[in-house]
Protein backbone atom coordinates (compact mmCIF):
# COMPACT_ATOMS: atom_id res chain seq x y z
CA UNK A 1 0.00 0.00 0.00
CA UNK A 2 1.69 3.37 -0.67
CA UNK A 3 1.53 6.46 1.27
CA UNK A 4 -1.18 7.95 -0.31
CA UNK A 5 -3.89 5.11 -0.36
CA UNK A 6 -2.72 4.42 3.29
CA UNK A 7 -3.72 8.39 3.96
CA UNK A 8 -6.69 7.79 1.77
CA UNK A 9 -7.30 4.72 3.76
CA UNK A 10 -7.18 6.16 7.26
CA UNK A 11 -9.06 9.13 5.97
CA UNK A 12 -11.99 7.58 4.71
CA UNK A 13 -12.11 5.68 7.76
CA UNK A 14 -12.21 8.79 10.12
CA UNK A 15 -14.91 10.02 7.67
CA UNK A 16 -16.74 7.09 8.55
CA UNK A 17 -16.19 7.14 12.11
CA UNK A 18 -17.51 11.18 11.58
CA UNK A 19 -20.57 10.30 9.49
CA UNK A 20 -21.49 7.40 11.84
CA UNK A 21 -21.20 9.16 15.32
CA UNK A 22 -22.72 12.67 14.30
CA UNK A 23 -25.56 10.20 13.19
CA UNK A 24 -25.30 8.49 16.00
CA UNK A 25 -26.04 11.50 18.57
CA UNK A 26 -28.53 12.97 16.11
CA UNK A 27 -30.82 9.66 16.30
CA UNK A 28 -30.42 9.47 20.18
CA UNK A 29 -31.45 13.14 19.86
CA UNK A 30 -34.37 12.96 17.77
CA UNK A 31 -35.44 9.91 19.53
CA UNK A 32 -36.15 12.01 22.31
CA UNK A 33 -37.27 14.93 20.18
CA UNK A 34 -40.32 12.53 19.12
CA UNK A 35 -41.20 11.13 22.29
CA UNK A 36 -41.51 14.81 23.69
CA UNK A 37 -43.87 15.52 21.04
CA UNK A 38 -45.56 12.50 21.29
CA UNK A 39 -46.09 13.39 24.99
CA UNK A 40 -47.84 16.75 24.62
CA UNK A 41 -50.32 14.55 21.56
CA UNK A 42 -53.88 15.89 22.36
CA UNK A 43 -55.07 12.47 21.20
CA UNK A 44 -54.05 9.05 22.79
CA UNK A 45 -53.70 7.85 18.69
CA UNK A 46 -51.63 10.41 17.93
CA UNK A 47 -49.57 9.68 21.45
CA UNK A 48 -49.40 6.16 20.17
CA UNK A 49 -48.64 7.05 16.60
CA UNK A 50 -45.66 9.30 17.81
CA UNK A 51 -43.58 6.75 20.43
CA UNK A 52 -43.80 4.46 17.63
CA UNK A 53 -41.78 6.77 15.16
CA UNK A 54 -39.81 7.38 18.21
CA UNK A 55 -38.90 3.28 19.04
CA UNK A 56 -38.18 2.92 15.19
CA UNK A 57 -35.49 6.15 15.60
CA UNK A 58 -33.92 4.62 18.53
CA UNK A 59 -33.83 1.00 16.37
CA UNK A 60 -31.58 2.96 14.01
CA UNK A 61 -29.55 4.25 16.90
CA UNK A 62 -28.91 0.95 17.82
CA UNK A 63 -28.14 -0.31 14.58
CA UNK A 64 -25.47 2.75 14.53
CA UNK A 65 -24.04 1.66 17.92
CA UNK A 66 -23.65 -2.04 16.43
CA UNK A 67 -21.80 -0.66 13.37
CA UNK A 68 -19.62 1.46 15.48
CA UNK A 69 -18.62 -1.04 18.22
CA UNK A 70 -18.14 -3.74 15.16
CA UNK A 71 -15.26 -0.96 13.85
CA UNK A 72 -13.84 -1.14 17.26
CA UNK A 73 -14.87 2.54 17.96
CA UNK A 74 -16.30 3.44 21.09
CA UNK A 75 -19.82 5.00 20.43
CA UNK A 76 -19.24 7.64 23.16
CA UNK A 77 -16.27 8.93 21.81
CA UNK A 78 -17.57 8.96 18.14
CA UNK A 79 -20.59 10.99 19.34
CA UNK A 80 -19.07 13.16 21.73
CA UNK A 81 -17.44 15.85 18.61
CA UNK A 82 -21.27 16.15 17.98
CA UNK A 83 -23.18 16.79 20.86
CA UNK A 84 -22.55 20.49 20.92
CA UNK A 85 -23.59 21.39 17.78
CA UNK A 86 -26.51 19.02 17.99
CA UNK A 87 -27.71 19.93 21.42
CA UNK A 88 -27.27 23.84 20.65
CA UNK A 89 -29.53 23.36 17.27
CA UNK A 90 -32.19 21.40 19.55
CA UNK A 91 -31.55 24.12 21.88
CA UNK A 92 -32.17 27.55 19.36
CA UNK A 93 -35.21 25.52 18.27
CA UNK A 94 -37.44 24.73 20.46
CA UNK A 95 -40.88 24.28 19.58
CA UNK A 96 -43.25 26.55 20.98
CA UNK A 97 -46.06 24.11 20.45
CA UNK A 98 -47.19 20.74 18.90
CA UNK A 99 -47.39 21.95 15.04
CA UNK A 100 -44.23 23.50 15.48
CA UNK A 101 -42.59 20.25 17.03
CA UNK A 102 -44.38 18.59 13.83
CA UNK A 103 -42.79 20.91 11.60
CA UNK A 104 -39.78 20.58 12.81
CA UNK A 105 -39.78 16.57 12.95
CA UNK A 106 -40.42 16.83 9.03
CA UNK A 107 -38.17 19.79 8.16
CA UNK A 108 -35.39 19.52 10.27
CA UNK A 109 -34.82 15.56 9.70
CA UNK A 110 -35.44 16.40 6.08
CA UNK A 111 -32.30 18.33 5.47
CA UNK A 112 -30.22 16.42 8.05
CA UNK A 113 -30.71 13.50 6.38
CA UNK A 114 -29.79 14.89 2.89
CA UNK A 115 -26.71 16.59 4.49
CA UNK A 116 -25.55 12.75 6.12
CA UNK A 117 -26.43 11.08 2.68
CA UNK A 118 -24.54 13.73 0.92
CA UNK A 119 -21.49 12.84 2.72
CA UNK A 120 -22.64 8.93 2.99
CA UNK A 121 -22.40 9.02 -0.65
CA UNK A 122 -18.41 9.55 -0.85
CA UNK A 123 -18.23 6.63 1.62
CA UNK A 124 -18.03 2.77 0.70
CA UNK A 125 -21.43 0.99 -0.19
CA UNK A 126 -21.92 -0.73 3.50
CA UNK A 127 -21.51 2.54 4.96
CA UNK A 128 -23.93 3.69 2.60
CA UNK A 129 -26.74 1.33 2.87
CA UNK A 130 -26.27 1.28 6.41
CA UNK A 131 -27.05 4.93 6.43
CA UNK A 132 -29.81 4.96 4.03
CA UNK A 133 -31.54 1.83 6.30
CA UNK A 134 -30.95 4.54 9.19
CA UNK A 135 -32.20 7.18 7.12
CA UNK A 136 -35.60 5.42 6.03
CA UNK A 137 -38.69 7.19 6.85
CA UNK A 138 -40.43 5.54 10.03
CA UNK A 139 -43.76 6.98 8.69
CA UNK A 140 -42.84 10.65 9.91
CA UNK A 141 -43.78 12.64 6.46
CA UNK A 142 -47.29 11.23 5.92
CA UNK A 143 -48.13 12.01 9.47
CA UNK A 144 -46.78 15.44 9.64
CA UNK A 145 -48.36 16.60 6.32
CA UNK A 146 -51.36 15.13 7.15
CA UNK A 147 -51.79 16.92 10.51
CA UNK A 148 -49.88 20.14 9.00
CA UNK A 149 -52.87 20.22 6.17
CA UNK A 150 -55.58 19.46 8.39
CA UNK A 151 -54.35 22.63 10.99
CA UNK A 152 -53.98 24.84 8.21
CA UNK A 153 -57.58 23.68 6.70
CA UNK A 154 -59.29 24.34 10.21
CA UNK A 155 -57.26 27.91 10.79
CA UNK A 156 -55.29 29.43 7.59
CA UNK A 157 -53.48 31.83 9.33
CA UNK A 158 -51.02 28.84 11.23
CA UNK A 159 -49.49 28.78 7.28
CA UNK A 160 -47.85 31.95 7.59
CA UNK A 161 -46.35 31.20 11.04
CA UNK A 162 -45.36 27.81 10.23
CA UNK A 163 -43.99 28.81 7.44
CA UNK A 164 -41.93 31.09 8.98
CA UNK A 165 -40.58 29.08 11.41
CA UNK A 166 -39.77 26.16 8.74
CA UNK A 167 -37.11 28.87 7.58
CA UNK A 168 -35.79 29.60 10.69
CA UNK A 169 -35.34 25.86 11.46
CA UNK A 170 -33.08 25.66 8.00
CA UNK A 171 -31.06 28.55 8.65
CA UNK A 172 -30.63 27.15 12.07
CA UNK A 173 -29.79 23.72 10.52
CA UNK A 174 -27.05 24.91 7.93
CA UNK A 175 -25.65 26.62 10.40
CA UNK A 176 -24.46 24.20 12.63
CA UNK A 177 -24.05 21.86 9.19
CA UNK A 178 -21.85 24.12 7.91
CA UNK A 179 -19.89 24.46 11.88
CA UNK A 180 -19.54 20.64 11.62
CA UNK A 181 -17.92 20.45 7.87
CA UNK A 182 -15.53 23.54 8.48
CA UNK A 183 -15.01 21.68 12.53
CA UNK A 184 -14.27 18.22 11.55
CA UNK A 185 -11.33 18.01 9.30
CA UNK A 186 -12.43 14.31 8.31
CA UNK A 187 -15.78 15.90 6.85
CA UNK A 188 -14.71 18.88 5.35
CA UNK A 189 -11.62 16.88 3.30
CA UNK A 190 -14.17 14.19 1.84
CA UNK A 191 -16.75 16.57 1.17
CA UNK A 192 -14.29 18.33 -1.43
CA UNK A 193 -12.39 15.46 -2.57
CA UNK A 194 -9.30 15.66 -0.55
CA UNK A 195 -9.04 19.51 -1.52
CA UNK A 196 -9.66 21.91 1.24
CA UNK A 197 -9.22 24.71 -0.93
CA UNK A 198 -12.19 24.14 -2.53
CA UNK A 199 -14.58 25.30 -0.21
CA UNK A 200 -17.26 26.48 -2.42
CA UNK A 201 -18.22 22.70 -2.81
CA UNK A 202 -19.84 23.07 0.64
CA UNK A 203 -21.60 25.99 -0.52
CA UNK A 204 -23.08 24.37 -3.48
CA UNK A 205 -24.13 21.21 -1.71
CA UNK A 206 -25.94 23.73 0.55
CA UNK A 207 -27.66 25.29 -2.04
CA UNK A 208 -28.46 21.52 -2.90
CA UNK A 209 -30.29 21.01 0.48
CA UNK A 210 -31.89 24.35 -0.07
CA UNK A 211 -33.60 23.02 -2.95
CA UNK A 212 -34.87 20.06 -1.75
CA UNK A 213 -36.02 21.75 1.41
CA UNK A 214 -38.47 23.91 -0.81
CA UNK A 215 -40.39 20.17 -2.11
CA UNK A 216 -40.93 19.28 1.59
CA UNK A 217 -42.41 22.67 2.08
CA UNK A 218 -44.92 22.69 -0.76
CA UNK A 219 -46.16 18.63 0.67
CA UNK A 220 -46.99 20.74 3.71
CA UNK A 221 -48.70 23.29 1.51
CA UNK A 222 -46.54 25.78 2.87
CA UNK A 223 -44.37 27.08 -0.03
CA UNK A 224 -44.79 30.22 -1.19
CA UNK A 225 -45.95 31.46 2.74
CA UNK A 226 -44.72 33.80 4.67
CA UNK A 227 -42.40 35.58 2.46
CA UNK A 228 -44.82 38.92 2.66
CA UNK B 1 -74.36 -21.02 32.44
CA UNK B 2 -75.96 -20.65 35.45
CA UNK B 3 -76.89 -16.18 35.42
CA UNK B 4 -74.36 -16.86 38.86
CA UNK B 5 -71.70 -17.86 36.55
CA UNK B 6 -72.64 -15.80 33.82
CA UNK B 7 -72.53 -12.36 35.83
CA UNK B 8 -69.04 -13.47 37.52
CA UNK B 9 -67.62 -14.29 33.91
CA UNK B 10 -68.51 -11.07 32.65
CA UNK B 11 -67.41 -9.21 35.87
CA UNK B 12 -63.91 -10.94 35.59
CA UNK B 13 -64.28 -9.89 31.94
CA UNK B 14 -64.43 -6.31 32.88
CA UNK B 15 -61.83 -6.28 35.89
CA UNK B 16 -59.02 -7.64 32.93
CA UNK B 17 -59.87 -4.81 30.56
CA UNK B 18 -59.63 -2.81 33.26
CA UNK B 19 -56.33 -4.15 34.86
CA UNK B 20 -55.13 -4.39 30.97
CA UNK B 21 -55.99 -0.76 30.06
CA UNK B 22 -55.04 0.86 32.63
CA UNK B 23 -51.49 -0.52 33.36
CA UNK B 24 -51.04 0.13 29.30
CA UNK B 25 -51.83 3.54 30.11
CA UNK B 26 -48.92 3.10 33.35
CA UNK B 27 -46.47 1.86 30.68
CA UNK B 28 -46.99 4.32 28.22
CA UNK B 29 -46.39 6.97 30.89
CA UNK B 30 -43.54 5.01 32.28
CA UNK B 31 -41.71 5.36 28.92
CA UNK B 32 -42.51 9.07 28.37
CA UNK B 33 -41.49 9.59 31.91
CA UNK B 34 -37.96 7.34 31.71
CA UNK B 35 -37.14 8.68 28.31
CA UNK B 36 -37.43 12.58 30.19
CA UNK B 37 -35.21 11.27 32.93
CA UNK B 38 -32.41 9.74 30.04
CA UNK B 39 -33.24 13.51 28.55
CA UNK B 40 -31.51 15.28 31.37
CA UNK B 41 -28.91 12.47 32.46
CA UNK B 42 -25.36 14.30 31.99
CA UNK B 43 -23.33 11.45 30.80
CA UNK B 44 -23.92 9.53 27.60
CA UNK B 45 -23.87 6.22 28.98
CA UNK B 46 -26.75 7.34 31.67
CA UNK B 47 -28.62 8.62 28.52
CA UNK B 48 -28.67 5.34 26.96
CA UNK B 49 -29.20 2.69 30.01
CA UNK B 50 -32.36 5.34 30.51
CA UNK B 51 -33.32 4.95 26.65
CA UNK B 52 -32.96 1.41 26.62
CA UNK B 53 -34.74 0.59 29.64
CA UNK B 54 -37.76 3.43 28.49
CA UNK B 55 -37.30 1.37 24.57
CA UNK B 56 -37.84 -1.87 26.71
CA UNK B 57 -40.80 -0.08 28.70
CA UNK B 58 -42.97 0.09 25.34
CA UNK B 59 -42.11 -3.03 24.42
CA UNK B 60 -44.56 -3.97 27.28
CA UNK B 61 -47.21 -1.24 26.52
CA UNK B 62 -46.82 -2.85 23.08
CA UNK B 63 -47.52 -6.44 24.19
CA UNK B 64 -50.81 -4.99 26.32
CA UNK B 65 -52.23 -3.42 23.47
CA UNK B 66 -51.38 -6.68 21.30
CA UNK B 67 -53.44 -8.54 24.02
CA UNK B 68 -56.59 -6.16 24.05
CA UNK B 69 -56.98 -6.40 20.52
CA UNK B 70 -56.90 -10.04 20.70
CA UNK B 71 -59.85 -9.79 23.34
CA UNK B 72 -61.75 -7.44 20.65
CA UNK B 73 -61.54 -4.32 22.67
CA UNK B 74 -60.07 -0.92 21.71
CA UNK B 75 -57.28 0.17 23.37
CA UNK B 76 -58.00 3.64 23.81
CA UNK B 77 -61.36 3.06 25.28
CA UNK B 78 -59.76 0.61 27.88
CA UNK B 79 -57.28 3.10 28.70
CA UNK B 80 -59.65 6.43 28.35
CA UNK B 81 -60.89 5.90 32.33
CA UNK B 82 -57.41 5.93 33.69
CA UNK B 83 -56.01 8.63 32.10
CA UNK B 84 -57.01 11.57 34.27
CA UNK B 85 -55.53 9.52 37.55
CA UNK B 86 -52.42 8.66 36.23
CA UNK B 87 -51.68 12.19 34.50
CA UNK B 88 -52.96 13.65 38.11
CA UNK B 89 -50.22 11.60 39.92
CA UNK B 90 -47.54 12.49 37.28
CA UNK B 91 -48.44 15.83 37.41
CA UNK B 92 -48.43 16.19 41.48
CA UNK B 93 -45.30 14.18 41.16
CA UNK B 94 -42.82 16.24 38.70
CA UNK B 95 -39.20 15.79 40.01
CA UNK B 96 -37.15 18.63 40.53
CA UNK B 97 -33.82 16.96 39.57
CA UNK B 98 -32.13 13.96 37.96
CA UNK B 99 -32.23 12.23 41.42
CA UNK B 100 -35.80 12.57 42.53
CA UNK B 101 -36.68 11.63 38.66
CA UNK B 102 -34.68 8.24 39.49
CA UNK B 103 -36.26 7.51 42.95
CA UNK B 104 -40.01 8.28 41.56
CA UNK B 105 -38.84 5.53 38.80
CA UNK B 106 -37.80 3.08 41.53
CA UNK B 107 -40.25 3.93 44.45
CA UNK B 108 -43.06 4.99 42.05
CA UNK B 109 -43.24 1.97 39.96
CA UNK B 110 -42.01 -0.43 42.90
CA UNK B 111 -45.31 0.55 44.63
CA UNK B 112 -47.54 0.70 41.35
CA UNK B 113 -45.95 -2.98 40.12
CA UNK B 114 -47.32 -4.31 43.74
CA UNK B 115 -50.97 -3.08 42.93
CA UNK B 116 -50.82 -4.40 39.56
CA UNK B 117 -49.76 -7.25 40.97
CA UNK B 118 -52.46 -7.95 43.61
CA UNK B 119 -55.08 -7.58 41.08
CA UNK B 120 -53.93 -10.16 38.84
CA UNK B 121 -53.48 -12.58 41.16
CA UNK B 122 -57.58 -12.01 41.20
CA UNK B 123 -57.70 -13.08 37.89
CA UNK B 124 -56.87 -15.94 35.20
CA UNK B 125 -53.52 -17.44 34.83
CA UNK B 126 -53.03 -16.10 31.23
CA UNK B 127 -53.67 -12.56 32.34
CA UNK B 128 -51.13 -12.80 35.71
CA UNK B 129 -48.67 -14.43 33.19
CA UNK B 130 -48.95 -11.87 31.36
CA UNK B 131 -49.13 -9.17 33.61
CA UNK B 132 -46.16 -10.66 35.18
CA UNK B 133 -43.94 -10.10 32.14
CA UNK B 134 -45.05 -6.74 31.41
CA UNK B 135 -43.83 -5.90 35.41
CA UNK B 136 -40.90 -7.23 34.58
CA UNK B 137 -37.80 -5.25 36.15
CA UNK B 138 -36.01 -3.83 32.65
CA UNK B 139 -33.06 -3.42 34.92
CA UNK B 140 -34.02 0.04 36.42
CA UNK B 141 -34.03 -1.19 40.20
CA UNK B 142 -30.18 -2.20 39.91
CA UNK B 143 -29.67 1.38 38.27
CA UNK B 144 -30.96 3.49 40.50
CA UNK B 145 -29.93 2.18 43.52
CA UNK B 146 -26.46 2.48 42.54
CA UNK B 147 -26.64 6.17 41.58
CA UNK B 148 -28.82 6.76 44.13
CA UNK B 149 -26.12 5.57 46.68
CA UNK B 150 -23.39 6.95 44.86
CA UNK B 151 -24.97 10.38 45.44
CA UNK B 152 -25.62 10.14 48.93
CA UNK B 153 -21.98 8.79 49.57
CA UNK B 154 -20.91 12.10 47.54
CA UNK B 155 -23.29 13.97 49.46
CA UNK B 156 -25.33 12.51 52.47
CA UNK B 157 -27.46 15.72 52.93
CA UNK B 158 -29.42 14.10 50.29
CA UNK B 159 -30.91 11.42 51.77
CA UNK B 160 -33.53 13.19 53.71
CA UNK B 161 -34.41 15.34 50.81
CA UNK B 162 -34.84 12.10 48.57
CA UNK B 163 -36.44 10.22 51.86
CA UNK B 164 -39.07 13.01 52.67
CA UNK B 165 -39.86 12.96 48.44
CA UNK B 166 -40.14 9.36 48.23
CA UNK B 167 -43.38 9.42 51.37
CA UNK B 168 -44.60 12.17 48.98
CA UNK B 169 -44.38 9.68 46.08
CA UNK B 170 -46.27 6.56 48.07
CA UNK B 171 -48.38 9.20 49.41
CA UNK B 172 -49.60 10.13 46.29
CA UNK B 173 -49.65 6.63 44.51
CA UNK B 174 -51.82 5.07 47.21
CA UNK B 175 -54.49 8.29 46.90
CA UNK B 176 -55.06 7.51 43.05
CA UNK B 177 -55.02 3.55 43.88
CA UNK B 178 -57.45 4.20 46.10
CA UNK B 179 -59.16 6.46 43.89
CA UNK B 180 -59.26 4.11 41.19
CA UNK B 181 -60.39 0.89 43.25
CA UNK B 182 -62.96 2.83 44.61
CA UNK B 183 -64.07 4.46 41.57
CA UNK B 184 -63.80 1.81 38.94
CA UNK B 185 -66.61 -1.16 40.26
CA UNK B 186 -65.29 -3.84 38.48
CA UNK B 187 -61.98 -3.41 40.31
CA UNK B 188 -63.15 -2.98 43.58
CA UNK B 189 -65.76 -5.73 43.40
CA UNK B 190 -62.85 -8.14 42.35
CA UNK B 191 -60.50 -6.63 44.84
CA UNK B 192 -63.29 -7.66 47.58
CA UNK B 193 -64.20 -10.80 46.57
CA UNK B 194 -67.74 -9.50 45.00
CA UNK B 195 -68.73 -8.22 48.51
CA UNK B 196 -69.21 -4.23 47.97
CA UNK B 197 -69.28 -4.06 51.73
CA UNK B 198 -65.91 -5.88 52.48
CA UNK B 199 -63.80 -2.34 51.92
CA UNK B 200 -61.83 -3.01 54.74
CA UNK B 201 -59.79 -5.76 52.56
CA UNK B 202 -58.53 -2.46 50.55
CA UNK B 203 -57.51 -0.70 53.24
CA UNK B 204 -55.47 -3.84 54.30
CA UNK B 205 -54.32 -4.45 50.55
CA UNK B 206 -52.96 -0.46 50.90
CA UNK B 207 -50.95 -1.44 54.20
CA UNK B 208 -49.39 -4.45 52.15
CA UNK B 209 -48.28 -2.07 49.89
CA UNK B 210 -46.37 0.06 52.10
CA UNK B 211 -44.82 -2.79 54.16
CA UNK B 212 -43.24 -3.93 50.41
CA UNK B 213 -42.08 -0.17 49.84
CA UNK B 214 -40.02 -0.12 53.12
CA UNK B 215 -37.70 -2.89 51.60
CA UNK B 216 -37.03 -0.15 48.76
CA UNK B 217 -36.33 2.37 50.67
CA UNK B 218 -33.94 0.45 52.70
CA UNK B 219 -32.24 -0.90 49.38
CA UNK B 220 -31.68 2.79 48.43
CA UNK B 221 -29.79 3.50 51.74
CA UNK B 222 -32.97 5.75 52.86
CA UNK B 223 -34.64 3.78 55.52
CA UNK B 224 -34.87 5.40 58.96
CA UNK B 225 -34.15 8.80 56.55
CA UNK B 226 -36.08 12.04 56.63
CA UNK B 227 -38.69 11.36 59.99
CA UNK B 228 -37.08 14.04 61.87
Amino acid sequence: MTETELHQGSEHADGVVDLLGMLAYATLSGFFRLTDDAAIAVSLADKMALAEMAVAEYGHFRRLLRRLEELDVDPGTAMQPFVQALDAFHARTRPADWLEGLVKAYVGDGISADFYRTIADLLDPPTQALVSEVLADTGQADFVIARVREAITADPSVAGRLALWARRLVGEALGQAQRIAAEREALARLLVGGDPAQLGKIGRMFAKLTDAHSGRMAALGLAGQGAR
